[in-house]
């Protein structure tokens, strides 16, 4: 498996959070104290090779690219949705499929937390509002960021089967959520439409045992 | 809160897995088609900041570092032990703790898949064998990899109180393990000394809701 990390330019990315606007006509917001190291980009969308899986990840950053114009993520979506086998997005990255128009009559879910701005985007979007995260066709989205670990676990054993992912995850101690439609955090963020009947607790543990 | 990622030089540092044995005798092992991006040291140990928290990290890059004879984080962490609040190690990390000598006459918790090896550093150390963390004074250890995420969400409840804390776990929808004794991975992994009543389930949910 490589792993190509995509950017602008190649070299070290900042994921810290740059000033921007959590909606119109609020105050500019200073996230600096937010601390985040940079990765390194190993291709530009421009040079980027084939890929099988293509994962957008989320991150308030992106509202300071929305905010300066800046339209590369959704349009490298876009370019390469044919291509794929998988589309993937994780919480505010879901908004650049949504603007991609990748999701057009698709299922798709996205943060809670952040969930009247983060579907605003795209048009006839079945916006899920109770979904851990959401599979249609190649298409996998999921909701706010820690929901992304439980999307990718369900992924990889769609892809590689249990009896190679289990052992490795246990290795790693990792006790997934594997019901997409556990979503508490809908309910505690009173989403629009988020079913009352999901229960706050879910009970996991290690993958093969439990 | 300014984050200083420190190592032998500044730049970009890879998270892949040098090729290393697994024990004496052993072939070596070639992990090289596990995918990791590269992070951007900001700082090398020589010229790294005065440090509130020392967080060493686990993984198996640990392994060649000490089949290579290369002793520059155990140093470190010796060297910084008396001025740091905490020093925490998580995984593999704790490895180094241990040759750093700052685990003698402690309790500490390692990495419960490869419990035989973690634990075969240091002198007098007092290794609890289900923990999914342990607190000991200023020291923090946790278990595997996503252990650490839990016992993060436990010193940052320690350090800020769960009022400025839960809203931000419940915005990025991670639901912690909040009792250090749950570690069913300790069970299945037949760790010698092993609690066997630890439930393999953990009931989790949104903090501050459950």
């Amino acid at each position: 498996m490589t792993l190509s990390i995509i950017s602008e330019q190649t070299g070290p990315v900042s994921s810290r959070i740059p000033p921007h606007e959590m909606g119109p006509d609020e105050p500019i917001m200073d996230l600096s104290h937010v601390a985040g190291p940079s990765i390194t980009a190993t291709h530009t969308y421009r040079g980027a090779p084939a890929l099988d899986i293509l994962l957008v990840p989320g991150g308030l950053g992106s509202l300071a690219l929305d905010q300066g114009g800046n339209t590369w993520i959704q349009e490298f979506v876009k370019s390469r949705m044919d291509q794929v086998d998988y589309m993937v997005g994780i919480c505010a990255g879901v908004g650049f499929l949504a603007k991609a128009g990748v999701l057009e009559g698709k299922r798709a879910t996205t943060s809670k937390a952040f969930w009247e701005r983060a579907t605003s985007f795209g048009e006839n979007v079945n916006w899920v509002p109770s979904a851990r995260w959401v599979e249609d066709g190649k298409i996998w989205t999921s909701s706010g960021v820690a929901a992304g670990m439980d999307m990718m676990y369900a992924l990889l054993k769609h892809l590689y089967g249990t009896e190679k992912l289990d052992p490795m995850i246990n290795n790693i101690e990792y006790a997934p959520h594997t019901d997409p439609n556990w979503d508490a955090f809908s309910v505690i963020h009173h989403v629009p439409g988020a079913d009352p009947s999901i229960p706050l607790k879910d009970c996991v543990g290690p993958p093969g045992y439990v």
